[in-house]
């Protein structure tokens, strides 16, 4: 699982920074999360294939998680892209690229799927053999909704040696690989645990931005392997997080804390700080094992 | 009058180059022409103030002319600006900008004025009392109109000498520089050119993106100091010009030539080709006075 930070900073586009972007490569699909205005540009810097993006999701209708949208849309065209391309996003999404897109007087040389959400509820939005994506709602200004990205627990490994020594015929591996225990033609049963070795486990990515301090979505998260969490204010600006509905890095810890997290991602830095090392260091004080997020720079989990 | 370009390269935005904006200052006004992705970026990195842009132009709806304009517009907002704001543009671009804030949640902290065209005749859309701007209607895939942004002629400049000699009370100055002749007490006339100089001739400057060869502009740009004319692409893609209404240098230099404009700056190139000197040379072998436009350059004239 590998996620490449497009962007990660509030409001604004400047010279040095992006608003909110990322991909998230998880088994073998890239998924493309929020789209900042330059998006497009960021996607060329950091070498990622548009032509492996098939499904974007939108947490917000807020310019800095969406004004580069459509600019992506149009250069896949440009590009001739032909594969489908799915959009998640609040209700609207659907309708403003399509007037845009009615405005240039031109279509996708692609198929686009709208999926708009506007229930409250987690739910399940995208799922196929290797992932499963579910809504994490959050509380902001405007109807939005976080990500929950779980891979599919895969197949049990064969003990290729036991299986060997057990002279158990191929067609059984299927069944084996699958949790299921073999009975020999003597009628002895072997349990599947001495014929194979436990999977990588399934992992687990949290995409929470923007939103207040919301207890609400622990259950949702829950022993998530790596959760970004927006951060936009430290602990001094307090009242200002709260009066916006954004968070501060300290309670962006405390959600990663309670909800058992293994890595917290911090991000969606408010352009004020003149550098973002205090974010890390006020999140410390609460949990552990806090990373940076940061225009341009991949986590490997 | 000083012409910034932002970005002048075709489609789509580039890690190395940005699609269509520029900055004209013409007697201390900002007008900002075109608005492509990543043009609020573009004018922080060439240190434009964002509060003296009160006009924007924009000539067609084609993405690498607009989508940056919804981000500026919100940018202005979010650094608390509330001098008025005019859009000048096809119609379609209130609806656009109107639904896009809409969506957001939010209203702009200044008062927005659209200026929705849609003449396919040459009018003047801008005046006050030093500048006046007209359409130059443009034939694209698209409704599109370029830009003649004309000085008014300045008043003339006192001969303090020779009014001073003829001992001319300061009441009858103003009518002198209006151009009107003075009779003394004793009943000769002084000819205003004996009082006066000549003032700065008038400035003029015409936008001219996108288009294909299009000779009816000429006598709307007749005699201009400075044509800025797409050139997206070279004569060796004179069909590719032709048939997605586009002009190639060489036709940017012909018009340039039959209008007998002062100075061609060529813009709008199309991504495909290594560099652009090869624009000037194309364009230099029909008109002597060619300037490439390139991103971050700007012009004094």
């Amino acid at each position: 699982m590998k996620l490449t930070i497009l962007g990660c900073y509030a409001a604004t586009p400047r010279t040095i920074t992006n608003p909110t972007s990322q991909v998230l490569e998880i088994k073998n699909r890239l998924f493309l999360i929020d789209c900042g205005e330059g998006t497009q540009v960021q996607l060329r810097k950091n070498k990622i294939k548009f032509s492996k993006i098939n499904h974007i999701f939108i947490s917000h209708l807020h310019g800095d998680h969406l004004y580069g949208l459509i600019g992506t849309v149009s250069t896949f065209s440009l590009l001739g892209r032909t594969t489908d391309l799915h959009i998640y996003g609040p209700k609207g999404i659907k309708e403003l690229i399509l007037l845009q897109l009615k405005l240039t007087e031109s279509w996708t040389t692609y198929s686009l799927f709208f999926h708009e959400l506007e229930s409250k509820e987690s739910e399940i939005i995208f799922e196929d053999k290797k992932v499963v994506v579910k809504t994490i709602p959050l509380k902001h200004r405007v109807y939005t909704n976080g990500y929950l990205f779980t891979e599919k627990p895969d197949e049990r490994k064969l003990n290729v040696e036991a299986v060997e020594r057990h002279n158990i015929h191929v067609a059984y591996y299927q069944k084996i690989k699958n949790g299921g225990d073999i009975t020999l033609d003597d009628g002895t049963v072997i349990e599947n645990e001495k014929l194979t070795f436990d999977p990588i486990p399934p992992k687990s990515y949290a995409f929470c931005s923007d939103t207040v301090y919301n207890e609400n979505i622990i259950p949702i998260i829950e022993n998530v392997d790596v959760l970004y969490h927006e951060s936009t204010f430290l602990e001094s600006e307090a009242i200002l997080a709260e009066k916006t509905l954004h968070s501060t890095a300290k309670e962006a810890a405390t959600i990663a804390l309670k909800a058992n997290a293994k890595q917290l991602v911090l991000g969606h830095y408010s352009t004020r700080y003149e550098g973002i090392d205090p974010f890390k260091e006020e999140a410390e004080t609460v949990f552990p094992n806090v990373l940076l997020g940061d225009d341009g720079v991949s986590f490997e989990f």
